[in-house]
């Protein structure tokens, strides 16, 4: 693997559907995976095992990941505690992502636990799931801001960081859940975090949330980070609430990669189509920019007109 | 002026605006320029003197000027030729801006004439308007690929930078002015511009056609540029033709550009206030992110949901 090659995930399946309000037929998820593999995503996070109380719309899980099996080497399900792992693990998954709060208050709403005891139970993940033959990934939320404690100190994250990378996990991801951070945010704080945790094993995972997804990628492949999460035509949010945004747009923030000599296993112009099959599918237009333009290359396009400026 | 100061030139009244197909109210555009005036934007792109046939949307370009005339010194209209100048000097403005084309398939499609032709006008328009005090600006439209043509070559960008400059203009800005330009493109093109034309002078105009907009004002304020075109909401293209995209967002690239130690004039806040009210004269969302989420200021937001990720 040369210097410059990223492994992006496509958490469209996952967290770009999760939210939204609306049913998505378990056929146009099969699609959207589908679609993902073939454009030659490296990783797609598929599904999640998590309470079909909690997020509805994951219900289907089971019945997701059975119809792209035998992709299961490029598929990570969440989870959210040691029962998820156990469902994983009946399902054959050999890749989860369990997500951690960088916060005491945004880890209790999301998991009704105290940081320190999502720490210790995330051993006993690891334990579990490297005896079955499984790597661990861990998300960070909140990394660049909490809603509910509002700025995160850069130095915790970091301390975060390293105890999760000490637990013996593959990806120690820091995420901008809620959308907050910027270029400058995203440089130094990977600064800091690579100090305790080797870069290639570091991932950013950011939402467009303020309009700065791409910029923030392009920060973090500056700092040496070569992992990243976002979501095929950026969906995410819910699309039927015109303020909520959803993850980097995967196609958009790769061509900016690719322009900074980064390779990638993804084709460009497949993963505009999985973006056009997903605008069908959900009845309507999705946050990315690329799948709309169509991808440049470089030669006269005859649609244009005249404009000026 | 500190040496990370930014000038942020709003083009939202005039390339924002002047390709919506629905009629926009002379209330609405007033609205518009004094909002953004009030929001400390130091310099605003109010209207053009061009042929109503050409863009029916700016045919009420002098009763919009005369609505805002005490802020004459902070205004830029568009200018296609000297006959547009003759009427901007009428009306007192102190600042045109002039496009121009990098190829001459696109400026013949633009103004009817080579790029040589255009060149000598610009000769003439910079005597004339040096003559009344008023400075010229000169944009430089498909400077990173032409629909009609293809890829412009980077040395024939640079050497049409330097005679435009030589021309006695005050700001000599590169326009991205069909969305294709990429971080990578847009730091090697200043670099090479900015051995023709010092830096102080250069400019960047560039849209978010493929989600790029903001990455690319960074990487051109990385490369040493302090001006920028952008418009309040991401306004422009046409908002009722879901395809198409407008100016990169002013208050998103700014707050990228902020987090990085530039300098600015305008409130973000205020911004944001100004692009609610266009999406509300507009009767839709706009393409910019920030004005819908709210700028951060790192305090706890109580409106958030705990969500996974």
């Amino acid at each position: 693997m040369n210097a410059s090659h990223v492994l992006w995930t496509d958490v469209a399946p996952r967290d770009g559907l999760q939210s939204i309000k609306d049913h998505v037929s378990t056929e146009a998820k099969v699609r959207l995976l589908r679609g993902l593999l073939g454009a030659g995503a490296p990783r797609v996070e598929a599904t999640a095992f998590v309470s079909p109380q909690w997020v509805p719309q994951l219900a289907d899980a089971a019945e997701v990941l059975s119809s792209v099996r035998e992709h299961v080497s490029r598929l990570r399900v969440l989870i959210p505690n040691h029962r998820g792992l156990e469902r994983a693990l009946e399902h054959g998954m050999r890749n989860v992502l369990v997500t951690l709060g960088a916060t005491d208050s945004f880890n209790r709403r999301n998991v009704n636990r105290s940081v320190a005891e999502s720490l210790e139970e995330l051993t006993r993940i690891v334990a579990t799931a490297r005896a079955a033959g499984c790597t661990v990934d861990v998300a960070l939320s909140v990394s660049f801001g909490c809603p509910y404690e509002g700025r995160v100190e850069p130095q915790r994250v970091a301390d975060l960081c390293e105890r999760i990378a000490g637990a013996g996990v593959d990806e120690v991801g820091v995420a901008d859940t809620i959308g907050v951070a910027t270029p400058a945010a995203v440089a130094s704080l990977l600064r800091l975090v690579a100090e305790r945790v080797p870069l290639e094993q570091l991932s950013l995972h950011v939402h467009d949330t303020r309009g700065l997804g791409v910029a923030n990628v392009v920060a973090a492949f500056a700092a040496g980070v070569r992992r990243f999460d976002g979501s095929v035509g950026g969906v995410g949010g819910c699309p039927f609430a015109p303020r909520s945004t959803g993850n980097v747009c995967s196609e958009d923030a790769l061509q900016a990669l690719m322009s900074l000599g980064a390779t990638v296993d993804a084709d460009l112009d497949a993963l505009c189509r999985v973006s056009e099959q997903l605008e069908r599918d959900l009845g309507r237009a999705l946050p990315g920019r690329l799948y709309r333009a169509g991808v440049w290359h470089g030669v006269p396009v005859a649609t244009a007109e005249a404009s000026v400026g």
